[in-house]
């Protein structure tokens, strides 16, 4: 909360807006004047243990499920590490293993044998009731690590170029594996960094979960899509790709293919969406210049934050486009990443209406200034 | 994450399953597995800062907006606190101020007039869209804090049980302000306790928002309720009483007028709902002896958290029917209170997903055990 950034836009702010994120069709209220706050807690230092377990390591491979996939390039210079000739030597640079305790089951497995829950199957037969309010469903699909070093560094921002490369190739990969080839329902790539981000290990790794029913809020942000087609003949995000580079207030970057910038109705401070500004559906179809342009836009993202927030939390999220949509092309790919600089409270819990003290004008400034 | 609830459940737990939340329609994942994650992390202490300066204590009323009503009784034990002579000499047990950092703006003020946002009004215009992406309005309403002791405390646990009824007295007459007197859309009681559930101050306070929308999912719940009323002819919540009350499985305490118990399809580990049994839309008529065993039993549900997961964070929300319903006699009010243990994380925050590693019914044989 007592960031140099929210502390520089005090002076001038003394009252709250709400802004409307289109696409949750959800308002967001931005209250600067709320990070001027007092504030009783000193974090203490969340210590590390000591890595010499890391099932993530090279040399630790048996600690974790055999690979599904690995990569490599020709001469793995590290990032500035010492032991830059024996990582030369690693088998791998890149590695995707199955998680080892998976939020969702690889197997079809009914309820009726799975023993994992201690309570009889509940059904409200006893009121001939045409809603069932006990309704369970089993849920399979994939959960995967992609190991992004095979070294013990900590943010996807200490690799180097070519490894960040070819951690989204991964990404591309594995998405073409769950969604294209095993056309599974839904399918996301995640990263959680440090404690605050829900990440439970320190050596820098993404996940993927592919499930086989499709999230309600996709659901719902996906037919907030083909509304915004319906109603306007054109895509959403690329008519507010357009829209954020005519103001040029909150865009922080641009690339040839793509843009970088804080959206208009941030729920969280410093959020940043990276979006092709080119129509393009699902994350999967990059060719391999666009992936290694949107590795590095990503890589300087990340920089960017931890140059604003050092050692801040973060997550970023690849949201593509699911399979059994009625329109498809409707959805237009993107990242998110944010920061976890604030704690969501009682009040986002009890009303999924978020309070967020960093105007994204202002965060963009900052994110543009940060030197990378 | 490392707590001895999860532990215990650890054996016989192997695979997921969803749950489906009704209310929100949203399926949960369980993965009661997930919960013999490895950890890297150890998370520090969290000092406090010295209270020598506490806008909250007895002694410093000017460090806040004046009240708007004070809460007192008799003679005022505190909570076996050793200046027991010095606090029946208080002017107040519990005194209700306006948030001197507000979420909302308490006079109507047009956004022309206000200097908070140095960026032009965006529009859309240029593409003559019929969809405007930056839409922005004004907020007014109002933001209270409930202090709830003159004294230094850190929980509602520490309150006697007198204090604790005058807490819930402030909160029935301030939602009665707001909701009743007042006339605003949405009015909604919470309460952040521990750095992890937001709070910026540890001496125990609640707080109000009143604003004039709707938030989009509140608006949302109470169309549930209102379809399941039209499908069943019955109210949600008073099936879903009766339905755990057959059950038996995930109830924790029952009180003459209310249940507390584990939802089915809680997003939270050990979450806790406390419903009246008997159908009432709105919290604010509930009577003296209701608000006595309401104020009481929350008290002991907190308690029984504390004694699960000592110093662990937790929020409450108090949600009472909104105004301007179609149909206000649907919606039955509820307290949701919940520890916060576990981090959201990536996946949570792309997919409003939700995956909870501990089984409502093992949470519940624990919050059940736990001595009060």
């Amino acid at each position: 909360m007592q960031s140099p950034i929210m502390a520089q836009q005090r002076e001038d702010s003394t009252s709250s807006e709400m802004r409307h994120d289109w696409l949750a069709d959800r308002w967001v209220i931005m209250a600067p004047q709320r990070s001027a706050r007092p504030n009783d807690y000193v974090i203490g230092p969340t210590r590390e243990l000591d890595n010499a377990n890391c099932p993530f390591c090279v040399g630790h491979e048996d600690c974790t499920p055999a690979a599904v996939a690995t990569y490599k390039h020709a001469c793995h210079h590290g990032s500035s590490q010492a032991n830059h000739q024996a990582s030369c030597l690693d088998l791998w640079s890149v590695r995707v293993v199955p998680n080892k305790f998976p939020a969702v089951n690889s197997n079809r497995k009914s309820l009726v044998e799975s023993a994992s829950f201690p309570v009889p199957v509940e059904t409200a037969e006893s009121h001939a009731s045409a809603i069932d309010l006990f309704q369970r469903r089993d849920l399979t699909g994939g959960h995967e690590v992609i190991i992004e070093s095979p070294q013990h560094l900590h943010s996807i921002s200490q690799l180097n170029r070519e490894s960040a490369r070819l951690v989204f190739t991964a990404y591309r990969d594995r998405l073409r594996h769950w969604l294209d080839a095993r056309g599974l329902a839904y399918g996301v790539v995640f990263k959680n960094v440090g404690l605050d981000a829900g990440a439970s290990l320190v050596h820098t790794h993404s996940q993927l979960i592919a499930t086989d029913i499709l999230p309600a809020d996709i659901a719902r942000a996906t037919e907030r899509m083909e509304l915004f087609e319906n109603k306007e003949s054109a895509c959403l995000f690329c008519r507010m790709a357009e829209d954020e580079l005519d103001h040029m207030v909150r865009i922080v970057e641009q690339t040839p293919n793509f843009i970088a910038f804080c959206p208009f109705a941030s729920r969280f401070p410093s959020m940043v969406t990276i979006l092709p500004t080119n129509h393009q559906p699902r994350f999967q179809t990059l060719s391999e210049s666009e992936l290694e342009q949107l590795s590095w836009l990503t890589h300087r993202m990340v920089r960017r934050i931890e140059h604003c927030y050092p050692d801040a939390a973060y997550n970023f999220i690849i949201h593509t486009a699911p399979n059994r949509l009625h329109r498809p092309d409707s959805f237009h790919w993107r990242i998110e990443l944010f920061p976890r600089i604030t704690k969501v409270a009682g009040f986002e819990w009890g009303s999924d209406c978020y309070i967020n003290p960093l105007a994204p004008e202002t965060a963009a400034a900052a994110l543009r200034a940060a030197g990378v």
